[in-house]
């Protein structure tokens, strides 16, 4: 039986300590961290996540604001409102949720985000800075992911790291930010030949390919890590938690694994990016 | 016995065409496309490297333009003078010959490159355009080892690609463009545990790791295409060419691979960014 990575309990910890930081951030300035979420549309799933973001923000003493964009809005009016909210002072972090309408060029609105405020790390330049290894804010579920690995004590130096998706925000990060802690790092796809005998080769497998409990356990190496970042309809992961868990080492449940971690790693950097615009300029 | 990649005869077609439509620019604007190359203390393989480069833009009709400065430059010396040649309207495309010297911070003298006339593909902008499809310049070795690739009709889609390195102008950079062309795409490094195992399972392995001879035919799968990113004193390459032979399916030589490749595609970029800043304001 694999032993669960507590991603609730992770978040806890990561909150409680952002939290903190927030509370001597408004005695300071007079005014608690702001973090501004874009919501372009009226997706379903997406109002839940903002939702669920701003009432976690709302917990750790962090304000949101919200701004509602019709899902007609063209993709100059959102790179306008983005731009605005980067140039506002009282503004520290912007998330804009992802996706956003098919017409809509989402690239061009994240790189709207002024980096300094990029606490999402969607942009090119998080994005860049994440591989390379410069300063800068991460891609929060694969920022989430490694928390996750390193509080249960997941070695992952020296190891085979399997990383299946290959989405800019979460597959091609978390591959590099493994690669950064010298894993050796394989990024599988929908056009891999042999995605099982891939598989069976990992120490670490991260599973961000949207494809409910598509990964199974036959295709495990027995004592593998797997970290589902899934998020299906349904609260069902990538991984067939049944099939995996009698194989698996370590083990994400869905849900209370990699979501509230997600969460956890953006309200960090919502509060870092408060302290951070306000000691220097942005 | 393997089929030889041809760096030097393709690089000569890449060559070819850039010249002509270099010749075009020059008609079109009375100037000829501009190449700065900006090296910082006098490293002779640097020097060697500079030079070549500037021969081949003579011979393609594109000027060059040396910026030497002293091995005691600092940082912000460095990056001043890049950021005037960024300004400067004459200049098309900006090289900083790397290595710079250790006390000097190479990323900030690379981040002074406009985007725009980064043809060597070396910043943070133009790291991410190549590793998310969007548009940019790529680093010229990584660029020229799927041209070399594509032009001996290697396939890409569905293999197995093992990347032996991971620097940031081309382990990473060759990884994220095997990946864009749907290569299962591995990176291995220093701390990879058993790395001949790895190799052995690759169809394309791309040998980055500055290590003369390193990469030996019996770690090879019989008929891999083995692509030799390695440039040694001695014109020796990361591939110990006698043992692959025998074994692989396609090689690069070393000189007469690789090499002349990465400098066409700086070439070809230069040409590229002289039509483009001359259409487009940058």
């Amino acid at each position: 039986m694999p032993r669960l990575m507590n991603g609730a309990e992770l978040a806890g910890e990561i909150v409680e300590r952002a939290a903190k930081r927030a509370a001597s951030f408004l005695e300071k300035t007079g005014r608690k961290p702001c973090l501004a979420t874009v919501l372009v549309g009226d997706d379903p799933a997406s109002v839940t996540y903002v939702r669920m973001k701003q009432r976690r923000c709302a917990g750790a003493g962090v304000e949101s604001r919200h701004v509602q964009l019709p899902a007609a809005t063209t993709t100059a009016e959102a790179v306008a409102q983005v731009r605005e909210l980067s140039e506002d002072p009282a503004v520290d972090g912007i998330l804009v949720q992802h996706p956003v309408p098919a017409h809509v060029d989402e690239r061009a609105v994240f790189e709207a985000i002024a980096p300094g405020k990029d606490v999402d790390g969607v942009t090119m330049h998080s994005f860049a800075a994440m591989a390379l290894g410069e300063p800068g804010f991460l891609s929060c579920t694969p920022g989430g992911i490694l928390r996750l690995l390193d509080a249960h004590g997941v070695e992952i130096e020296g190891k085979h790291a399997v990383v299946i998706g290959r989405s800019p925000i979460l597959g091609k990060p978390a591959a590099l930010l493994l690669l950064a802690r010298n894993a050796t790092v394989t990024v599988c796809h929908s056009r891999t030949a042999d995605l099982k005998a891939v598989v069976r080769t990992a120490d670490i497998v991260v599973a961000a390919v949207g494809k409910p409990e598509f990964v199974r356990g036959e295709w495990l190496k027995p004592g593998a890590a797997v970290v589902d970042a899934g998020y299906n309809p349904g609260n069902v992961g990538d991984v067939d938690f049944k099939s995996a868990e009698p194989v698996a080492g370590w083990l994400t449940p869905v849900p209370g694994g990699v979501g509230p971690t997600t969460i956890a790693v953006l309200l960090e950097q919502t509060v870092e990016a408060a302290w951070e615009g306000n000691s220097t300029p942005r």
